[in-house]
């Protein structure tokens, strides 16, 4: 008996020693890009030591990892089990500065008992200024006429660059998460006859903005601007093909802001081309950056921004602010502000 | 007696053949530019001969003009004393196909009498979209981004090309008619915190907007965003100009879809380099078209459209119709529907 309690103390201080850092010790928390705002890394710093990389690669990410109680992964590089093996069983939360979170690994996380949040709603506002701007530019042809004022091609005839009207359009939008819903708030005052979505199931919040659910080849048949703000997953990736653009109205316009993989690139652009669709907005492609003499870039009815959705300065604060909350969150133990899990 | 009867008899039946055409000779509209939607000629051509012209210049104008009974103006050559002196007296009205009115000769017609016509309103949601449109991209950066993603010079860094937020903003209109509250409305839902605006005097419908009549200086230093959407006149001629930009916020964008006489240009170019305002968007500009060495487009913070504010099918056939009603009205002597005057 007193060698049973002998072994539970001896049991019962490795636990404290494993699972809790002397009080001295502060907590360690890597911040996966040079870049981060400063308003999220001043409520971090009172509390934790800050490990920051010099630049964006995994290499820094790798030879800085080890031993750290987070991860703020303001970054597009592919959180993965290198990293996650470098970084050591410490390692109790990893927080995202983005809504998506397709590049991460999310099996290796959930294995090892890693909590992951994300930064959503914050920018949803910034990223619906984003999908209005492309759909306004598709829809009058911003890019083709920037061309053609640098060509001196201008013709002040009426019949000349004629757009799309949104007055008495249908809009369908795939995925009503908070960023849909952010589009067709500002898109309503612009005399849209009727807005549809679609996605896992019918919403309220659908219902109270007044749109209608209906199923993918139905928004895709009916719409004249299809707007995409879903999340990328297995399901959604590529749903946009040569099948999709064989449906839709010729003088359709697409605008996606959520990720490049949802659009099968080589399909949009024969869309394009061929005159299947009218014209596209993308604030995302595959690859990011696009190499300079990417077909893309030659595509007169194409308007192209750089994945700046969430660009403001506002937004990104509020989006650094958020996710030092939920890294807070995560080392001590408790509920996530925004969890993805 | 008998004598001044036989007097009156013959001064009737002159003015008789004065002022009536015989039955069988219909009335005459040049139509001055070849590209007219052929909504308008359609209704036109039920009741009149259409004299059309091959290509839009003044020559062409001047070798077609003599003897018509109307002139559909859809052109923004300046409408002369030569080209009415061409015309001869019998002809009795001039309808626009735009809103504005500034390339007219506004004495010379009223004194022939001639009626003059435009098409506000059913532009004005057109317009609206694209002063949005540039709203959204100078804020947001885009033709700066475009211009990235062409030299390879993308980043993802979260401080990277962060844009101006509109919601939280002070948005100032300058003109508040038909096109500057269909501006206001499509700007409501992104969260502008006060619209205030200036012109001639507080309207009604400012009031029912919720926006604040303001003088123009007011206007000038409290704004995020200006908008221009006053006619151009005498008045507001070279209104922004160099003083204007002492006052403005740095980080303020200025939007011009009226005219380019508006804007003093070359103190918008030592603006937009000297960073005494954050960004522009133009949908006007001087001179149209511009020539493609031109410093406008030479600067990465300015986006520009080719003065397509009312150029979508739907607009310009509207546009079309309304310009050919007005002349079948001023032809029978009847109110116009959208008189200038």
């Amino acid at each position: 008996m007193r060698k049973m309690s002998k072994l539970f103390v001896f049991f019962f201080c490795c636990a404290v020693v494993v699972n809790c850092s002397p009080k001295n010790e502060k907590c360690k928390v890597l911040i996966a890009n040079p870049s981060v705002p400063q308003a999220g890394l001043d409520i971090l710093e009172k509390k934790c030591d800050l490990i920051k990389i010099n630049n964006e690669s995994k290499a820094e990410i790798l030879s800085k990892v080890k031993g750290v109680d987070a991860i703020f992964y303001a970054t597009y590089i592919p959180l993965d089990k290198e990293i996650l093996d470098q970084a050591g069983s410490q390692l109790k939360t990893v927080s995202l500065m983005s809504a998506g979170y397709n590049h991460i690994n999310i099996p290796e996380l959930k294995e090892r008992g890693i909590k992951l949040s994300n930064t959503p709603k914050v920018l949803s506002d910034a990223v619906a200024e984003v999908a209005v701007l492309l759909t306004l530019g598709a829809a009058r042809r911003s890019h083709e006429g920037r061309k053609k004022i640098e060509s001196g091609d201008w013709k002040s005839d009426p019949q000349w660059l004629l757009g799309q009207d949104i007055s008495g359009s249908t809009v369908g939008i795939i995925g009503l998460g908070s960023i849909g819903q952010a589009i067709l708030k500002r898109l309503k005052p612009f005399g849209v006859e009727q807005f549809i979505y679609t996605g896992h199931k019918e919403k309220t919040e659908g219902k109270e903005l007044g749109a209608k659910f209906v199923d993918f080849e139905t928004l895709n048949k009916n719409s004249d601007f299809i707007i995409v703000s879903a999340p990328l997953t297995n399901e959604t990736r590529g749903i946009i093909n040569d099948d999709f653009f064989s449906k839709t109205k010729k003088t359709a316009v697409l605008v996606n802001i959520a990720r490049g993989e949802i659009v099968n690139q080589e399909a949009l652009i024969k869309a394009l081309k061929e005159g299947k669709i009218f014209s596209a907005g993308l604030d995302v492609m595959t690859p990011e950056p696009l190499p300079v003499d990417h077909e893309l870039l030659k595509l007169p009815n194409l308007v192209l921004t750089p994945h700046i959705g969430s660009a403001t300065v506002k937004t990104r604060n509020s989006m650094s602010v958020l996710a030092a909350k939920n890294i807070l969150k995560g080392i001590e133990g408790e509920e996530l502000l925004t969890p993805v899990f």
